[in-house]
C-alpha cells in the first residue's frame, strides 16, 4: 500500500452527513412538489457549457468568479446560475416549446468566489420562471408571490415578507426628477439604503451633483412608509406627469391587487419602493423575501419581471417573469436558526433483527414489509442482542422487528417502539397497521406534507 | 443588440425536452423511492474535488479522460466516477458514520469520451454500497440482486437477467491451473468472452504461452452450462484442492441459495462463471444485468463486491458490496426500445381558463385546487377561446376547468376533459372528486407506483 492522503473536501462545498442530507433532500422535494402544484415542468441542463454561450452577456465581475477552462479544442464554462441556461434552452428549443412556457430547475451552479462563512463556491439554486412568447400578462407577476408564500409555509417558516417594486416606477420617477441618464447610478446608491441608511445615501446622490431638493424628493417618495393601499394612494398623486411612471404605478396596483386574491394574507407582502435589483436585466415588477428576525441574511429568494430572456440567442421577443432561490444557503440559515429542529423524520422506518443462524424469516419479513411499501433494513451482521439494538439506536430508526425462534416458532414478530421503549409481540399484519399509523402521526408533525 | 449566438449543447450533454424530463425524472424517482425503501441513506457529494484526491488511485485510461483544470492555486477534477466520492466520503466522516453504512446516491459524472451514439460526456450514475467497517456479512450480496430486480420490475422492464460470479472462484480455479501469476491478463481476456467467442479467447490464451489443456480445463469449466444448481453442483467437484476456491464457491453458493429467499425468481438471476467485470477492485461476488433482447447494450447495471473501498484515504478496512446504474445511457435505452411510450403523464392536472376579464373566480379555483393537491396552471394569457383550449391540448393536460360569465354566475365550473372531449359543469368540489378520480385509474397504468 502506498501513502495515505488525507481526505478532505474543498472549501465552499457542501458535503452533509446523513441526517442533515435527509433534511435537505427533504426541502428539495417540498420545492419541486410545490413547483410542480404550480403548474411547472422540470429542467435539467447540463453544467458545462461551451463559454461562448455562457459568456454571451457576462460582464467583468462574473468573468472573475467562474469556473472556465479548456479540454482538446474547446473553451468551456461550469454554470454560475440557471438563467443563462434557461435562455439558451428555450432560444434553442423556441419551436418545440409551448409558450406560455413554465419550468422550474433545481441544480448546482459555480461560482470561485472567495470562501467565508455561509458563501459558497457550489450551491443549488431553485428557480422558476413563466417565459411568454412575444408578450407575458402581468397578472404572472402577482402569481409569484403565492409561491413563494407557499414555499415558505410549506418549509415552516412564518415570519417572512416579500417586498416589491416596479422598476418602472423607479425610472419614470427619475425621468420626471431629471435623473434619466444616471437612473443606472442613482438605483445602485438607492439599492444600498438598507445598508447605510437614508442619509448616507442622500449624501453620496449630492455627491454625483444632483441638488438637495431633488434627492429629498425622489427619497420621500421612495421611503414613504404605509400600508400597500396608502403607498399606492401616495404614487397615484403623481399620475399623469410620465408615462413610464404610470404605466409602472398601474402594474404594480394590479400586482399588490392579485397577490391577494391569489390568497396571499396582506402581512407577508409589501410595496418597498427603495428596492431595485441590482442587475439591469429586471425591467418590471421585481420581489425580495426577508425573514423578519434575520434582515442580515438578506434576501432569500428573489426576482422578477424581464423584457427579453434571450436577447443574446435569439432575435425573438421572450419576456418573463421568475425567481430563484439559493437553496444551499437558505438551508444553512434555517438550521442555523433551529426553523428545522424537529424535522428529521428517517426515511427508514423498520430494522428486522434476526436472532437465528437462518435469517430466512427475517429476509422473509423485510420484503413483505418492503411490499407494504414501509423501508426497511435488515441487519445481516453478526453480533448480541445488545449490538443489534445499538445499531438500530444510533440510526434513530423509530421500530425494530425482533426475530427469535420463539417469534419464528409462532409465526410471529416482536415489534419494538424504539422511541417509547415498548415492545409487544404480534402478527406481521398487526406490526405493519402500527408501523404505517405512527408514520401518520408523524407526518402531522412533519414541516410538509410530501 | 449585438450579434446573435447560435444556442447550442456541447455534444455528449443531454438536454431533454419537457416531455421527455418528466419521464426522466419519474424514473429517477422511482430509483431514489426503491433505494429509500431497502433502507439506503441519501448522499450529495461535490462535483469538483481536489485532483489528489480524486485521482489518488486512477490509472493511465481514467486521466485521459478526466476533466481537469487549474485554478488559482487549486488543482481541481470534474468527478468521474461516485465511488471515488464515497470512498473519500467514509474515511473523513467515518467517526461520524454508523456502519454497516448504507448510501444510494444519484449524481452527474463527467468523462471526456470521443462522443458517440449512446455515449454520454455527462452523465447520471445511480449507486449504492453497503460499507461494514471491518467486515460484512455474506448475505448483504445477496439483497443487492432483490433491489436490481424490484428497480427494473418497477420501471416495467420484465426481460432481463442478472448474471452473478464470484471473483474467489475464478482466482481459485486460476490458482489451481497454475495460472496465479497471470491471473489478472487471463481474467482481462476470458471477460471478452461475450464479444469474440469461446475459439478466440481459447487462441489469445494459447498465444500467452498456457497450454491447451489448461485452457481447454478452465474454459470447459466457466463455460459450463446448466441451472444455478447444476452449475454449483458442478463447481463442487473441484472443491478440496485450493482454499481460494472452496470459499469463493461457498460464497457464492450461499448468495445464490438467498436471492431466492430475498423473492427474486430463478429465471431472473443466473451463474455466469465468464464474468469477472473489468476492475481490479472487486474482490468477491459480481454482478452485471442485461436486457434479454439486447445484448448489444451490454450491462446496465453491475457492481460486486470490494474488500477495501478506501485504502488511499484511511487505514481502515472497510469492505462493501454496491450496484452502478448508468441512468443516462440507460433512459436511452429504454427511450430508443419504446420500453417508456406510454409512461408519459403530464405532471400539471389542470389547466384552469377564465373567459372574463376579471380573474378573481378563476386565481381562487385554481389555489382550492392547488390546496387539494392538485397540479394546477391557471391560462393568464388574453385571447379567443380556441387559442386557450388549444395550449391546453398542445401541453396533453388532462382537464380544462373552464370559468365564463355562466359559470360564475352559477357559482360552478365546466369540466373538460381532454382525452375524452366530454364537458360538464359541476360545482367545484365534483370536480376535484373527479379529477383525482381520474389520477388514481392513470396511476394504476403507470410503470410504477411512487
Amino acid at each position: 500500500m502506498g501513502e495515505i492522503i488525507t481526505p478532505r473536501t474543498l472549501s465552499g462545498f457542501m458535503e452533509l452527513l446523513p441526517k442533515d442530507q435527509v433534511i435537505f433532500d427533504k426541502i428539495r422535494n417540498t420545492l419541486e412538489h410545490i413547483y410542480s402544484n404550480y403548474g411547472f415542468y422540470p429542467l435539467d441542463t447540463p453544467i458545462l457549457e461551451d463559454s461562448k454561450i455562457l459568456l454571451a452577456k457576462a460582464g467583468g465581475e462574473t468573468e472573475k468568479q467562474i469556473y472556465r477552462f479548456n479540454k482538446g479544442d474547446s473553451d468551456l464554462t461550469m454554470r454560475f446560475d440557471l438563467t443563462v441556461p434557461l435562455a439558451k434552452y428555450v432560444a434553442k428549443n423556441y419551436s418545440d416549446l409551448v409558450f406560455p412556457f413554465r419550468r422550474y430547475q433545481i441544480g448546482k451552479v459555480y461560482r470561485g468566489e472567495r470562501a467565508q462563512k455561509g458563501r459558497f463556491r457550489e450551491f443549488y439554486q431553485a428557480d422558476i420562471d413563466i417565459i411568454g412568447d412575444g408578450e407575458l400578462n402581468i397578472l404572472n407577476d402577482a402569481e409569484i408571490p403565492s409561491i413563494i408564500y407557499t414555499l415558505f409555509n410549506g418549509l415552516g417558516i412564518d415570519n417572512f415578507v416579500i417586498r416589491i417594486n416596479n422598476r418602472k416606477v423607479l425610472n419614470g420617477l427619475f425621468e420626471m426628477n431629471g435623473l434619466k441618464d444616471n437612473a443606472a447610478d442613482v438605483m445602485r446608491i438607492i439599492d444600498k439604503i438598507d445598508k447605510i441608511g437614508v442619509e448616507n445615501v442622500t449624501e453620496e446622490l449630492v455627491d454625483m451633483g444632483i441638488s438637495k431638493d431633488v434627492v429629498d424628493t425622489v427619497l420621500s417618495v421612495l421611503t414613504y412608509k404605509g400600508s400597500n393601499s396608502e403607498v399606492a394612494e401616495m404614487l397615484s398623486k403623481y399620475s399623469g406627469k410620465n408615462e413610464v411612471f404610470d404605466a409602472g404605478v398601474n402594474e404594480l396596483v394590479q400586482v399588490i391587487d392579485y397577490i391577494g386574491k391569489f390568497g396571499v394574507p396582506e402581512d407577508y407582502f409589501k410595496i418597498d419602493l427603495t428596492i431595485a435589483r441590482g442587475l439591469d436585466y429586471y425591467t418590471g415588477t421585481v420581489y425580495e423575501t426577508f425573514i423578519k428576525d434575520h434582515p442580515e441574511y438578506g434576501s432569500v429568494c428573489s426576482g422578477g419581471r424581464y423584457d427579453n430572456l434571450a436577447e443574446y440567442y435569439t432575435k425573438k421577443s421572450l419576456p418573463g417573469v421568475g425567481i430563484s432561490i439559493g437553496l444551499t444557503r437558505l438551508f444553512y440559515v434555517l438550521m442555523e436558526n433551529e426553523f428545522l429542529n424537529r424535522s428529521f423524520e428517517n426515511p427508514v422506518e423498520v430494522l428486522v433483527i434476526p436472532f437465528t443462524e437462518d435469517v430466512s424469516v427475517a429476509v422473509d419479513t423485510a420484503t413483505k414489509l418492503r411490499n407494504a411499501d414501509i423501508s426497511t433494513q435488515i441487519y445481516l451482521e453478526e453480533g448480541k442482542f445488545k449490538k443489534k439494538l445499538t445499531y438500530g439506536n444510533k440510526l434513530s430508526i423509530p421500530f425494530c422487528i425482533l426475530l427469535g425462534e420463539d417469534e419464528i416458532a409462532a409465526g410471529k414478530v416482536s415489534l419494538k417502539d424504539m422511541n417509547e421503549g415498548t415492545q409487544e409481540t404480534l402478527e406481521l399484519s398487526e406490526a405493519i397497521e402500527k408501523i404505517i399509523s405512527a408514520r401518520q402521526s408523524r407526518s402531522a408533525e412533519r414541516f410538509v406534507n410530501m
